[in-house]
């Protein structure tokens, strides 16, 4: 088939540009729908076959971002790993961006979505309603872990306040009293969430709160959170058990008492969150509330697929469950050394 | 201007259809070199201006890809992030590729690097000469850490027979005579290379090479490296002092030696490589070999962009200096608790 004159012909009916056409049948979804269709309509009516667009739609685009705030929180690399081995076996690549997102970097993260020839995006930050509308608009996204339920875009997370509650139960159950949170900025769904869960278990244990043990920690940082802690435990009060919600903070807590001459878990003991690799290196090691990391990152990609598919049932956003894996930090009975 | 019709005459000219000639006007550098002088022959020959080209060129294929054999390994999120402050201030995005490179996944490698229109790789990555060739054909590669040297393709790196060489030097001068290494596969450059220094630094010092000294863990494993330095300190002849390759393998060796109920320094003295965030976050803090893991980022990411850039001058690789941090792990009179 003569391609120039063939183009022409479309081009005349359809009112499309050459151009146009030419980036059309070489990448059908780089072209607005409207113009999609007008061109299909014109190739219909020249009894111009238009199938191998539907094997095109499978073959480009075939780039799944995942977005985290940052590397150095070593939680991300299992849930990576599980949204990759979800879109390799689809046959997408995945590339991980290592943003924020806020109204300084919207504009770069869009372009770099567009250059990209990104699919579709995973994230794992907290998006502001306007901006995480405005990447909508240009790729589906699916939020994992924390969300922002505005728009109802779907989501897969924890039950935060669940998994807080079962913490704090756990920690009522081995006898403390006087137990303290080391959270992060209220700003985060996830923090908002843990704190709700640690003020029900407590107020079901029938513990009168006390302001002075909930500690908010201005961001995921290990030396913040030893001052932090350091104030904590030279009150003349002093906790007899820590809730970290994360196990750097677990971390930093444990080697703040030991610095201290108290004993974890005799004196205060410690439970973390997220049950990263770091929880079993360290002496003692740490009691954790496990995410299904894994699991978060195989299902936020496979949700992902199907929005990229727009495959036809509607999307339910899914909250998995955790697990508690005790180890040194709040049971004696383990040796510690 | 009529573009149908100045295409058609573009394309009678220079003999190239008016496909490529569209494509070539939206995306001037996806379309092959010879091609692309062809029609600029034309161009020139029908009196256009063909300046714009230029401009295109700086604002697409904007994309770095920062390719790491695994996330896991805390020592690369430093390194991304002096590549990506390089990245940004020069107008590019960067994204992570988490992926082993091998015969098996080069095809879809390949296909990633296209598909994001990669202007660029940085790699951290071992990779074999026949597919470092094959990458380098399709986008400028630049090696960061490990590399290859076979295609005398410009590398950023440390010297790491030095680095090594100075560690175990420390060592010696602390009094040890009694010196364990926990390498590396020697399949890497890094490992080779920072076994010599180590056999280097004994023989400078007139201590006898004892092979039950020198282990090779088959992977940065954690617990594979407990397991080693287990059988290491259980033999009749136990060292005094370890020089492990990696944090990860410094951590292991430590939580082996206390839970054996000896003490880390006095009894063995431990100093790792790396100096990831995690060396001062343990009881004892670690001793460490501290790469200057930023620059390792900056440098490549800006070396990259002069190849990307086709800059007249030719690249030199380059190797950066190594630190010992000193902390509890090799220096009782630093406080230990």
């Amino acid at each position: 088939m003569n391609k120039k004159a063939t183009y022409n012909e479309i081009s005349t009916l359809s009112n499309v540009s050459i151009a146009t056409i030419s980036r059309f049948m070489n990448k059908p979804f780089s072209v607005k729908k409207e113009t999609r269709e007008k061109i299909l309509e014109a190739m219909q009516k020249l009894g111009m076959d238009s199938s191998f667009i539907d094997n095109k739609k499978s073959i480009e685009n075939n780039v799944i971002i995942f977005n985290i705030p940052s590397l150095i929180n070593p939680i991300y690399s299992e849930i990576i790993a599980g949204a990759k081995d979800c879109a390799n076996r689809n046959r997408y690549s995945l590339l991980i961006s290592e943003d924020v997102i806020n109204e300084r970097s919207i504009n770069n993260f869009i372009d770099m979505l567009k250059t990209s020839n990104a699919a579709g995006l995973i994230t794992t930050n907290i998006i502001p309603t306007n901006l995480l509308e405005e990447i909508n608009n240009v790729v589906p996204v699916i939020q994992c872990g924390e969300h922002n339920t505005a728009l109802s875009l779907p989501y897969v997370s924890i039950d935060d306040i669940q998994a807080s509650k079962k913490a704090v139960d756990y920690l009522i159950s081995l006898g403390r009293r006087k137990i303290a949170i080391l959270n992060g900025p209220l700003e985060y769904k996830y923090a908002k969430d843990r704190l709700i869960g640690y003020q029900q278990s407590l107020i079901s244990a029938d513990i009168p709160l006390d302001y002075n043990l909930i500690c908010e920690i201005p961001k995921i940082n290990y030396d913040i959170a030893c001052a932090t802690c350091h104030q904590l435990i030279n009150r003349k009060n002093r906790p007899d058990a820590i809730f970290a919600v994360s196990d750097i903070y677990a971390i930093a807590a444990i080697k703040t008492i030991k610095q201290n001459h108290l004993n974890v878990p005799n004196d205060i003991a410690v439970i973390g969150f997220d049950n990263i690799f770091l929880t079993y290196m360290t002496s003692p090691t740490i009691t954790s509330v496990s995410q299904p990391k894994y699991q978060l990152g195989i299902y936020s990609c496979s949700m992902l697929i199907q929005r990229i598919n727009k495959e036809e049932s509607p999307l339910e956003s899914m909250k998995l469950e955790t697990e508690i894996i005790i180890r040194e930090s709040t049971a004696n009975w383990l040796k510690s050394i």
